[in-house]
């Protein structure tokens, strides 16, 4: 990833919320979606993936420039992802994922979910990509990947007004157990159950 | 796409140029863009591919909340992508390509290629994704799909300081001839000659 040579690294989520010293949701958010993005990297070292995590979308209605080489953005504003975060390939496939977490111990609020996003995952199966969601629970230190097939079907009951419970996600999905390299080493759960059997 | 509700919708190419009467390099890029974009909207609409293209990367310092529901980034800056700016999938084939302008007749310039961009497309290589960049010549309205491998291979004789020859292009690429519905079908010729062939 290449940085603006002249900015600041401030991430999104860290920017307004690192005074207050208790941890909040965005930053639990940002430390399980570091962890991924560092096994995203792991992969693509060691050449087993190529799989990146979109830029955040960000409309943008002004923008000053000072001096001819260096264009500021003084006015944007965040904007819904209409995909999911995730994509790339591996060994051919398309992979295709969005990341959740939560500090609930029983079950994944879907109000995170958007209804697009949803869309987004019924055409990337219609098109035979490898598609699914990576749930993070917290407090219990419990990771898992849930294919998107069955939380479509959970999604359609209530249009994601329902939290999906632990026990649906357990039943239908696969835990990663947590390790060093990479952290979290989804590629072998799609490795063991999705390539070929869907 | 879900736009933020109360921002304008200006584009990035556009926001600053629109002021100079003349059509610039800019404005050109961004109708070529607006084809594919629309191609990939026929696509998605009729269950033929998902592919989209990914957000501007955005290096942002700084943000305002005015009021709780809604964000204001009032310093941030562009970055250089690290990938190309189109990915997708189509008929379980991963597909990832970058897309160029130029007016020029006779060759395009590789300096808007970067360095991990033609990276990029090696690793995706590798992982047996479909790569590519469509190159679109606005004055001879010419548009052509060239396979990454030969792109790869005349960047390599000088790290994308030369020009690639038009001449080049027509040995080693596909024309696709435009049309109305998509404008710029890129697929026909992913079908017709690197699906299976690669």
């Amino acid at each position: 990833m290449v940085n603006y040579p002249n900015a600041k690294r401030v991430s999104i989520s860290k920017a307004p919320r690192l005074k207050t010293p208790s941890i909040d949701f965005a930053n639990r958010g940002m430390r399980f979606e570091t962890l991924i993005n560092d096994s995203n990297s792991y992969y693509l070292s060691r050449n087993i993936a190529v799989i990146h995590k979109k830029p955040t979308p960000v409309q943008i209605v002004k923008v000053d420039y000072p001096r001819r080489s260096r264009a500021k953005i003084v006015e944007a504003y965040f904007r819904q992802a209409s995909t999911t975060d995730y994509s790339g390939v591996y060994k051919g496939y398309y992979i295709d994922f969005e990341a959740k977490e939560t500090r609930q111990t029983s079950s994944m609020p879907l109000k995170n979910f958007h209804a697009h996003q949803i869309i987004h995952m019924e055409n990337v199966l219609k098109q035979q990509g490898i598609c699914f969601v990576l749930l993070h629970f917290s407090t219990l230190q419990e990771t898992y990947l849930l294919p998107a097939e069955p939380l479509i079907s959970f999604y359609q009951i209530d249009q994601g007004g329902k939290s999906m419970p632990l026990s649906y996600i357990r039943e239908h999905g696969f835990e990663i157990p947590l390790q060093s390299h990479p952290s979290i080493p989804y590629l072998d759960v799609v490795d063991k159950y999705l390539i070929g059997g869907n």
